[in-house]
């Protein structure tokens, strides 16, 4: 195209690459910020040079904060004994929307998968096992996913705390709030009956 | 959520605004951003940054670039003779990808609508009205939507260069290429129909 697009284009392309974006979405993304540049635009990139500068894992869970500890491990209310194990940031955040957990989290970083090469180390699970005394741990809660990659970890967690005596539990697997029977996969429906409870 | 993610959750906010996103992308992306903050981020921040500034719309055609007059403009081997009106910037860029139009081009920045009141004078059409002498054109191909819009916009601007005498075309309605049949809609079916050619 026109050579004096250079910038443009390489936005586009920086944006394309950004996860479920594609060229087409870029485009329009761009378009649409450029036709508001004096405002959204230089907004959105002071915003994230901030965000870019001053985000960092707090030293003790992983999540990510502005302070080199986050404001949930700051937080004393939130000392209940209890640790939540999620595999990711994101995670957390969608824990923290439900409001139902009131303790602390530690946030893996992913997944132990051999096929990536991902080991106990590289998954922050050794500060997991220092914290469970560090901080007169009682429940370790794992919050992770029902995939073959989530439970192994999960299972292999189990494990590396057995010896500390520490309270392993794992979320209820069954039929989602307001799920519809007729449109669940089969592996939940027949994890939903195995955990049958009685009313 | 914790106190210290006022950036990140402003940054989450912003970017669920773009089009085509929302707040579930949007945290997508800045976790993705965050992770790669080193790298990625400040560089997307500071591209952002220059486009912001830099951007603005050509003085001849209002394509978008980063000088008065944008590299189509500029360049004497695009003065064909021929304009193509577009709608919007995105329009010229997809003429641009097909690199089958080799003059140059007038984006009108919307369509006429009664509704929205948008009439010919916030759509740049005196400034298209003005080209034709001074450019010596002598073929406007309306690139315009197949909308009632984009075709009321067309029979507007017809009639508007009537009398400069210059030839007013538009482009050509039916099947898409790889198009078939079963998949298109009734409109563009009986479109093609009638402008069947002989073979």
């Amino acid at each position: 195209m026109s050579e004096d697009r250079g910038d443009i284009q390489a936005l586009i392309a920086q944006i394309a690459r950004l996860p479920g974006l594609g060229p087409r979405s870029a485009r329009r993304i761009v378009l649409h910020l450029i036709r508001k540049r004096a405002g959204q635009m230089s907004q959105l990139a002071s915003l994230m040079a901030e965000v870019a500068e001053n985000s960092r894992e707090c030293a003790i869970c992983g999540n990510i904060s502005d302070q080199t500890v986050c404001a949930i491990c700051e937080d004393a209310r939130r000392a209940t004994g209890e640790i939540c194990v999620v595999t990711d940031v994101a995670d957390l955040w969608a824990l923290e929307r439900g409001r139902a957990f009131h303790g602390r989290y530690h946030v893996l970083g992913g997944s132990l998968s051999a096929l990536d090469e991902i080991g106990p180390d590289d998954l922050r699970i050794p500060a997991l096992i220092a914290r469970i005394s560090d901080e007169h741990v009682t429940e370790v809660i794992l919050a992770l996913a029902a995939t073959v990659e989530g439970q192994t970890t999960a299972h292999y967690i189990a494990e590396a705390l057995a010896p500390t005596g520490v309270t392993v539990t794992g979320l209820a697997q069954g039929v989602p709030i307001g799920g519809e029977l007729d449109y669940l996969d089969d592996g939940t429906i027949t994890a939903a009956l195995r955990a049958r409870r009685r009313l």
